[in-house]
């Protein structure tokens, strides 16, 4: 799919949608993950490895969550193959965009297998 | 007190002793404000404010637990204003480290009030 690939008005807000469902999804996790390490905290070192965690899951989720439309279609692949929304959140884009989003889901998938 | 003051074995067993004895007490503090802070997290900013505050935190405790004979009146001196531990904790030191040790302490609290 080319860079300079137009997006509607309507993509724009549905995809803007599926983006930020899939934050929220993904940050309501890591607020259980958190609140159930948090009850076995223990001893100093515990502090630390919630610290180690919390920055990495960060770096992570600021790396994936790049709103830039010439890298779209990757994102919301990584946030479909990562189950936090799925192709039907997508159907208010257009099939060439949606047959592309799918083939990219089909790739991350097979690599996750091999 | 300079710098190349000598520490008897008694001296060093009972400084190491106190200053384990802060930092775990300063941790479980902590952990429990951790608790208290995971207990309410609501939003993905909710996570990202925790982890500034566990860095900025371990930084802190990271400078402050440095234990080297140079510079362990003046660290000693510092979980003492903070309270976790206390001047009698500390009653296996000589007379002239006591008094020093004492002596930044009121500094400290003097400059808390100013």
């Amino acid at each position: 799919m080319p860079r300079d690939t137009k997006w509607s008005q309507t993509e724009k807000r549905a995809a803007r949608r599926a983006f930020d469902l899939a934050y929220q999804r993904e940050c309501a996790h890591m607020i259980k993950q958190v609140q159930r390490i948090a009850k076995d905290l223990d001893e100093p070192d515990d502090l630390w490895r919630l610290s180690d965690f919390l920055l990495q899951r960060r770096r992570d989720i600021d790396d994936l969550y790049d709103y830039r439309y010439s890298i779209l279609p990757a994102v919301l692949a990584h946030l479909i193959a990562d189950r936090w929304i799925s192709l039907s959140d997508l159907n208010e884009l257009d099939a060439e965009k949606q047959a592309f989003i799918r083939s990219l889901v089909e790739n991350l998938a097979r690599r996750e297998r091999d």
